[in-house]
Order: C-alpha cells, then structure tokens, then sequence
C-alpha cells in the first residue's frame, strides 16, 4: 500500500507533513516515499521529469504528485491510470510522463467527487486538500471511476516534448535536469558513438563512456545514466559548471577525431 | 500511533536520526511524520509559528518539538494535553500556539521522571535523550501524570504575541513567517475588506483576492491562506522580495481608491 | 526490521526514493530511518564520521551507506557484521568507524552474489542497484555469507586516522565535522582539563564546560558533545565562524591562566 509523493513544496514549511496527515487521516495504514519537495517552485518540467525517472524504481502503489502554479484556476484536478500504477495531481502536464514511464494512460478522470475531498477546500493548498485525501482513497481501494468523469487520455494537458536532434557525426539535445552531483541528463537514450569515441561539446573535449571513472579527474564523460538517459558527467566534480548549462539549454555534441 | 516531530536540527547530521531511533527503541509501532526540521537554528518563535498552523492537519497523536536555544539550562522540560493531542518539548513557548490550536492546554507537567528517559542524559541533546523517549512513551499509552509534577497552565512560558492592530482603513500587522514559495503569512484571520478591494502595502499595490491567480503574474494579492491566516501573496514570484520583509516586520495595509 | 540510510544524494533528485523503493520491493515491511543525505558529494570521511557518531542511537538491524565516489571502478562492495548491526556499502572506509562503534568488525563479505541485486546493475548508481537490495535481503534475515565470499576484516579500506596530538597544557585535534549549529567536533574524546579551566584557541579565548549557557552568548566553551567528542561550541552562535575552521583543519587548544 505504497504513495509516492513528489512537490515543490520545500521542506521548511509544514505543507509537505498537512499532506501526509491528510493521508494518514484517511488511509492511516498507507506507506508514503517521498520522492523529492526540492522541485525548483513552479517547475513543471522538472517535476515531470524526475518523476518520470524515478516512478519505475518505485513500488507499485500511487504516484502523488503536486507542482501546481496554476492552483485555484480552472486548471482540472485529474487521476490517471497506467499498467504500472495509479497518478494523482494537476493536469498540467506534471504526471503524463511518469504514467508513460509506467505504460502510458489508460484512463483518466477528473477529480470532482467532493465527498473524497477534504471537509473545507481552500483555493491556495489542493494538495493537503484535494490530491492526497484522493490518493489515500485511491491507495486504500476505491474505484477510480468514483472519482469524477472520465476523460479521454488524449486531451491532458502535456508539456512540450524536449528538443532533440541527430545529424552527421552530432546530436543536439535539451538539458532534462542537472543533479546534486551536476551531471547532465539529456533528452535522448543512446549513445551517439561507440564507448571510446572522443567527442566535442562546445569547446570542450569529452569521450563516450561508461562511468565516471572512465576519464581522469575532472574530465568530462558521455554516459546512460542510471535512468536510461543520455548525460554529460565529469569525474568528481558537476559538469553542468564546466558547461555552463541549465535545464532547458540545448546541448551539441559532435564526433571528434 | 502518530508522532509528529519538528525542529531546527537540520538533516545535514544525524540529530533528526538520532531521536528517530530513541523513539523506534522504545515504541517500535509508532509512525513519525517529520513536519520540518529546517527552522532556523534558535528561532523558536518560527517553530511555534509552523507548528500550531500544521498541527491541525495531523493525525491525532504525540506532537514532539525541539527548538531549544536554552537546552542544559534551567528551563524546563515539558508535556502538555490538549483536546486535539499531546505536545512533548521545552518550556519556552514553543508549544503552546499549537496546544492552542488544538483546543488549549488542559492539563501540563514537568517532566522529571528520569526512568523515561535515556540511561544517560546529556548536556546538549535533549531532544534524543528526554523529549523523544518521553514522546515514544506517551504515544504508547503511558499516563501523562506519570511523566512528572504537574504545573499550572498559567505558569508555562510564553512568546510575545505578534503585533496586530487595526484602524479605519488600515491594518497593520506582523508578519509570522514566509514560506517557501515567498507568501508573507501574518499575524490576522480576517480580509480587512471584501475580495476586489484595491489595497497598499507601503508604495505597491495590491488586491483583496482568494487565489495567486486573482492578480496579473507578479502582482500582489491578499488573501486568507490555507492556515486561516491573513497572507500577501504574489502570483508565481515571491512576494516577500517584493515587499522586502521578513518574520517579525510589521507590515502596513490601507484601503486605496 | 530497521534499515538506517546515510549517502551523498541529496533530496532534489529522486535517488534516496528509487532506493526506498528498492528496499520496499524486497522487504515491503523493512522501515528505513533517513541519517543524512546531506554528505557533501563525494565527502567519505564526513559521512564515516555522520555514521558513527549516529549508529549507537538507531535501532539494532541494517545500516545502508553509500558515499561512493569510486562507484563504477573496481572497489569493492561490502557488508560488515559487528556485534551491534550489519553494516552495506562501498569498501572505502565510510563504514568501518561505525562498526567499531558497534562492538567491531567479526565478519566481512564482498557482495558478488549477483541474485541479490537488481536484475540490472547500472555502473553509475550502485546505491540502488546493489547496496539496497543487498541491506533488504539482510534485514529479511538472509545468511551474511550469502551475500559473497568473506574478506578478512583487515584488509577493508580505511580512512586516514584524524590527527590527534597531546601535550603538557595542550592538545592539537582535528576537526572531525561541523554540525548545522556550528558546533566544531574534534578527534577527542576526553576534556584537555577541568570544568571551569580558561583555554586559548589561537587568539580566541574560551572555557571548558558543560552546555552552551556555561558561557555568555558568543562566547566560546569546550565541552563534550552529545556523541562523547570534544567538542568547541559558541553559546547561540556558529563556533566555526568564530574559530574560521573546517573539516580536516586541526585545532590547538591551551590552557591558559
């Protein structure tokens, strides 16, 4: 009986505990991971993609998910399902990825059966309100389909698809994320060349390999991450300093000799 | 079985762990939901503050809260009961908003009984070594009055109450705290005029509204918060930069045309 | 069936959850205790020091570590017993002080057996792919030796001892960790003089206590911290501001008159 739950709440606040009250209250025999609240305030995308990488590592259960700048406006409230799972938040693009992760959405409903959701909802905190009294429900056994309409999986809102583009000996990809360590993922799966290959990013030089330790300290080094990802690491230190990118940049990466 | 826990240890160290595992060895089945740790080092008014506005979200147990700038001196150790549940921590006003919160302190009492506690207590640690077990204790059913004498309710320590006044036209009002998003929470219940009401805050404007998206993105609004707490708010920024305010500033609303 | 949990993950991305749930697919009733994801990147010696000083307050099980800036290259992957708990991560000597805490290495095995592990093991995240499942199975109560052949103990990585040296009227200890107060820990465990006795610190002037308060606010006490260390602490303020040191400087404390 397992909840995931991903927001950009913080943790200096006691928005993320209200919420897991509000599913103890209701499904107090609920186990909840949390994912991450350190999502940048409002980033969307970047919610939507550690989610994303990170739902298939996950039990099998319910993904809570909240970054919701648009709380309080006509943005709808949704609960989707895929072959791997159950997702509950904003329709704002924030979970399409993750139920894609997880086989992509079979259904979909909006969330408007006000006798799942808290007593008093206010405008501001729909997580404590809304998603997590619907996850604890949805976690504890209670049909989806008694959560509010359905609606066809085809008209959620999504995000744009990253950029991504290979050509002759290079590929441009965007920055998903940058992590704690300051690798780079990207928004491609492959590798452009063979382990071994020297490439060029920028001005830098870099070579297609398979761990961090496969360049001097320092070094830069192309790689599939952990999560199936194309990214940039360097040895020991953040690559995204030596790079000077951010999420949403565009990375080159051309062959070299 | 529930324990909230918050405090100004940080997660860098293992203190959080450390009263974690007090309570796992005394209490096993008891469930900890962390409510913040990330108060800032000493501010016990912050604590307060975060507390008592969470406390209400949170299944009915054992509130267990350590910000304690004076722990291994005098001040006292404490247990109060309230109607909603029981607070466990020190005698420096802390507590009480939160017992307020849950209805009021109905019974209070020192705790000196030394075989609840850790075999050995330290100096510096009072979280792990008295407030934890004492809370794993109480969680599991032990009496209150068993934890030591009690005292009268009158005589526990008390924070200054926040500065609030109002006038024809005005408010002015101080600011409990800013959370993550940058929302300015203040010490007020109430709208000081119906929603659409154009306000001042200093030189800016802002308007009487219900939800962040009541105002153009940037603007201010005011608004009552998912606490019950009178809030200024800006609509996907923060509004305490705009405001250039932090806990503790007074700030000043008027009515304008 | 507890499994405590210290790396260098941090919170933003989802990689403390992907092994939370590597944990929670194995042993669904194992209850994980988050330590600190805190380290700095790549710090082993913080988090050796974090993990000792903490593993004496958790309950009796598994403690899964993994500050592991090696991952991908040939150091090995571990799991120690020691009188007190079992201990899983890389062999590169972030385990070895917490052992000794808990009564000493008596066995140790390098973890091959590779039906343990996740069914595929990336070469960048072993925390997930190996060092988690592994702390699963053992908390189940699969056999240690299992897990691969025995190591003798003596031939586990170590860290550098810290520098300890001691004179008439002086004592020269490294800086083992600065805690969230600024608390400064040193490589001691014995006070260098009585309760009472005025020492120097370079140029700065302080007293051997008990508590924070035995000094006025600001100033500087030497006392024995909540983990047994000597420890240099400033009443309501950072002492490692005060003092300009870090993890690794060495501190010279002298008694003065």
């Amino acid at each position: 009986m397992w909840i995931s739950f991903t927001t950009d709440y913080g943790r200096r606040d006691g928005f993320v505990a209200a919420c897991h009250g509000a599913i103890a209250k209701i499904e107090p025999t609920a186990r909840v991971i949390d994912v991450t609240h350190e999502i940048v305030p409002g980033d969307v995308a970047r919610g939507a993609v550690v989610l994303a990488q990170t739902v298939g590592d996950l039990p099998t259960g319910v993904h809570l998910a909240v970054v919701d700048p648009g709380v309080g406006t006509a943005r709808r409230s949704i609960a989707v399902r895929a072959p791997g799972g159950l997702l509950v938040g904003p329709d704002n693009g924030l979970l399409i990825w993750a139920a894609e992760a997880l086989g992509g959405v079979t259904d979909a409903v909006e969330l408007t059966n006000a006798a799942w959701f808290a007593p008093v909802v206010t405008r501001t905190f729909h997580g404590r309100d809304i998603f997590a009294p619907v996850a604890a429900r949805l976690v504890g056994g209670a049909p989806l389909h008694e959560a509010g309409p359905a609606i066809d999986p085809a008209d959620l809102a999504r995000l744009p698809e990253p950029e991504l583009e290979t050509g002759d000996g290079w590929l441009a990809a965007e920055v998903l994320n940058v992590d704690r360590f300051g690798n780079v993922q990207l928004a491609a799966t492959a590798l452009p060349a063979p382990v071994g290959q020297k490439v060029r990013i920028g001005d830098q030089h870099a070579v297609i390999g398979e761990t961090f330790a496969d360049v001097a300290p320092g070094g830069l080094v192309v790689l599939i991450d952990s999560a199936g990802r194309l990214a940039i690491a360097a040895n020991g230190a953040p690559a995204d300093d030596a790079l000077d990118v951010v999420p949403g940049d565009v990375v080159r990466i051309t062959l070299s000799d």
